[in-house]
């Protein structure tokens, strides 16, 4: 049995998705627990009219508090000891729970997911890595945003991190691994990229193909993107914010005439059916990597999907002792 | 009378597109000559037909050799004497010409431009600026790719270079200025980000409005988006890459199906109507900001266009006089 903590109190949607992710969940998986994090009252209101049989599988476990998305996060998280996201956390921490996941404030569970719990032995920097749709299918992109000027031994660990990640829990063995530069020749990059490039390519326990422009990342040209937290948060947000745009754009071409509007009755359902394929949903969210436990954020518009195959895969990362593996990776190289 | 040098060997489409920019761009302008660099003969040919007038505005710069975009820009700018790209730079280092306007190699451009030319005194390097087009208009972003590791001062000129150049060429005084980050609260950013964000802050002379995440470059946040090279060359290629896959699969489900081509017929002009407002050839191709001249660099793929417009943006920024405007600027803070 692995149990995960799930954040009731998360998400632009709660605290409904997040009730109706864990029931999907415990329909779904018959050998996971979860524990509800957040005000009582409210979550046993929710789960009411519930099966005995699933209810024999949750557990709930107080949190009153919120911590919403305009406060500071460090001052937050030691404030707030009764928030859904300081006491989920500290469920992993003293091992009542093998997982926390939460819609919530990014920097709220990235602050509390490595200042409470910690990193795992030889891990020097724990990787924000999510899924991100490209038109192959989906990428696996680290650092998204974590830690800010990084030292080339960080992005050499998210490398390894990543490519077990994406074996164990995406069931994607053999992953490209391409590092984000400004060109793909070899004399080309910033002090960062020139010096993680050679370290990459030593590498027997990853497959490492060199350089990668971010244009080629929409493009699906990698399994697996590794870049600094700067950059990795600055392609994560231009993608989103073009994609946003364009897609806005097209709603508002489609709506301004008669004619139009007669051509995306035509065109609308095709069109919808094929954007499903970018759902990022199916993926359940991003992950901390090298945290003693599993920490995972999904987005804050996460719908029950999302949820419920973040616990999916958050059982999947247990079970295949996901941090085992990186342990014993980075302690092998001496790190 | 300025006198612009033009690359006819730039671009996908050359020669031709080039020679038709010159050409309209004569005609459009009285006061402009134009060297037009490159195969003397080829030239010759291209131009048989033309009016005598306006032949008499042109000068012919014979240079035999072409800057391939695979080659190293550096080698090739050594090695190449009789390129194009060379022949044309070192125009304007001997006051030749005010302008030298190329849609080859950025990269050997960029290292002619700062190696051949050199910068304006005080000006500590010289920065890829791009008119990017955005939902709201366009914006202009620097530094896009030139100069790598940045220093905190380095993005500082740049923000004051930028916003002379909006002011004077693109017509757009007191332009806002944001400074790309994370997030747009206080105490998110790495150590140049922190470091640039106070000193921006206390310019009177630019209308600086804090950070941007780039989520908000598509929409139109900022008239003048500063970043360093490296997340500046990873913001544009994202958005270009993002585009770029966004409209082609659009163009396949348009094509998928006998009703969706129907729909395509009935949206396809006004959707290329309004897509027509993100053409940046209107706005005449990238500037290399604080050299002792004037260097554009067009898109590969420029378009007529976008060289004469490229040719009437040179034309106008000598005669604003920018680079004193510049000079002086830089020097009154002591640097």
């Amino acid at each position: 049995m692995t149990t995960v903590a799930l954040d009731v109190m998360g998400g632009d949607n709660c605290p409904d998705i997040n009730i109706d992710g864990a029931y999907d969940a415990l329909n779904k998986i018959s050998y996971v627990r979860i524990k509800l994090v957040g005000p009582e009252a409210l979550i046993k209101e929710k789960i009411i009219s519930w099966d005995e049989k699933l209810k024999a599988r949750i557990e709930i476990v107080n949190a009153p508090d919120v911590i919403s998305l305009e406060e500071s996060p460090v001052k937050a998280i030691s404030r707030k000891k009764d928030s859904s996201i300081v006491v989920g956390i500290n469920l992993v921490k003293n091992h009542d729970a093998d997982a926390f996941i939460s819609a919530g404030s990014t920097g709220a569970i990235l602050a509390a997911g490595q200042l409470i719990i910690g990193r795992l032995p030889g891990v020097l920097r724990s990787p924000l890595a999510t899924m991100i749709p490209t038109i192959k299918g989906f990428s696996l992109f680290l650092d998204c945003g974590a830690n800010v000027d990084a030292k080339p031994e960080w992005l050499v660990q998210y490398a390894r991190m990543g490519s077990i990640y994406m074996d164990k829990v995406q069931e994607r063995p053999g992953a490209s691994v391409k590092l984000v530069n400004l060109g793909t020749e070899d004399e080309k990059g910033n002090a960062l990229t020139k010096a993680v490039h050679p370290m990459l390519s030593e590498l027997t326990d990853i497959n490492y193909q060199g350089y990668i422009e971010s244009r080629d990342v929409p493009s699906g040209g990698a399994d697996i993107i590794v870049a600094d937290a700067f950059t990795g948060n600055a392609i994560i947000k231009t993608f989103e914010g073009t994609a946003g745009v364009l897609i806005s754009l097209i709603k508002e071409v489609l709506k301004s005439t008669f004619l139009t509007k007669i051509g995306a009755l035509l065109i609308m359902k095709p069109l919808k059916n094929r954007l499903k394929s970018f759902d990022a949903a199916k993926c359940g969210g991003a992950i901390l990597l090298g945290l003693k436990g599993v920490v995972i954020k999904c987005h804050g518009n996460a719908n029950r999907l999302e949820i419920s195959t973040a616990i999916e895969k958050a059982v999947k990362y247990v079970e295949e002792d996901v941090n085992g593996l990186i342990e014993a990776a980075l302690s092998e190289s001496g790190r």
